[in-house]
């Protein structure tokens, strides 16, 4: 976020709050990234440590969205902010509530990756999982930089991205179906494997729901539900 | 939620904002019990009508969600809350989210019904998918019946019953995964059915979330990511 930004509040102490707050949301974005790294590594090349890391690490995720409302919730009683200021704290709320459930999903697929045998994850599709992962990764990288300078652009730019993953996600449910008619013996490893990919598709509609509240940020526009059309308009439409 | 919380308030004005948000969150919750009500009952008797109602009515509930984070960011910027008025109407906003979800996995579960045939039908374990469903919607009507009255204990009586949820939904996957092996030709209904009674289990873990939520406005403590005897404790503990 552009420092001037916070220059212009009366209240230096409120201004550190907001800095201080924005600057929790990385580090809990940074986690959630790193989980989601760790996830995919032991899902794609079977590293075992990996995925239990992943699995005992989801609790540090939660810990700081616990610690995140309630930072924000002392900023709103304490400073009692409006506008823009009331606008930031909503999308932050909204944000690391969907921080959180990427670090569930994130645990799903590492716990889905201990699941799998080597001969399991021959049989998978695991270079287009793989792609997918890493187009997921860009997409949560994207829209929590977009966070950071909060810039509705780069927030349309990275939303759009979710189409793309859509249709890797759909190539690969193709795969894994003929897989489970192809191999009736080993339905329960290719679930897994379905399973941990619709969590990745998941991370990407929730790296989606982030920019959608950056865009409410800056422009004040809800942006929810609404086409990636109408999207593009309202966050470049009105620039002064 | 019991009327003489709001005698308290300074402002006449004050209450009746709230007063209305409550409201206008019960209205919400109906409606996705409704959507609820006939994605189930187009998965489970094959009613396309009811399945094309569910996948045409979910637009409802997304712009009350937009409408009601508005009306709860006035109320934020207007009356500026503290203690408890800000913790009920930071309840309100993360139930809404919930409720939102809960409508976007009832339209999950109509879209599936929408694909499935009569023999794909006979050949799902419907009745144990119709008793998930009933305990599903049990639990939801369970969960705003402790968002009205704001009843910390029934909250937590409530997210207890996500253990019966999620142990009927273990076998009826297991149920699902012999079909898988035993009908390989007929992967993409069966599958169609898991999708959709995934959705399903997820919103008993939806309704809990709200149940959480319940037990931080009444309680002032948050019981995301701990134990049912410690949500219980938290929830019942420190009666005065």
């Amino acid at each position: 976020m552009d420092k001037k930004d916070f220059s212009q509040h009366i209240s230096k102490q409120f201004n550190e709050d907001l800095e201080q707050i924005i600057t929790r949301v990385m580090t809990m974005g940074g986690l959630v990234e790193q989980q989601l790294d760790g996830a995919l590594e032991a899902l794609v090349t079977g590293n075992q440590e990996k995925g239990q890391q992943v699995v005992t690490s989801d609790y540090r995720v939660n810990a700081m969205e616990v610690e995140l409302d309630e930072a924000c919730t002392h900023v709103l009683a304490r400073r009692q902010p409006t506008a823009s200021d009331l606008r930031l704290i909503m999308s932050v709320i909204k944000t690391i509530t969907d921080l959180e459930r990427i670090g569930d999903e994130a645990e799903r697929v590492g716990r889905m990756a201990l699941h799998l045998l080597e001969e399991d994850r021959q049989r998978s599709p695991m270079a287009e999982i793989s792609a997918l992962g890493e187009q997921i990764k860009r997409m949560l990288r994207g829209a929590l930089d977009a966070f950071t300078r909060m810039d509705a652009e780069q927030a349309v730019h990275v939303a759009q991205e979710d189409i793309k993953a859509d249709s890797q996600y759909d190539s690969i449910i193709r795969n894994l179906v003929k897989n489970l008619e192809d191999h009736p013996k080993s339905v329960p490893p290719v679930l897994d494997v379905l399973w941990a990919t619709r969590s990745l598709e998941r991370i990407g509609d929730r790296a989606r729901n982030i920019c959608e509240y950056v865009i409410y940020f800056v422009r004040g526009k809800d942006v929810r539900h609404i086409s990636f059309e109408q999207m593009a308009e309202e966050a470049t439409g009105d620039r002064r």
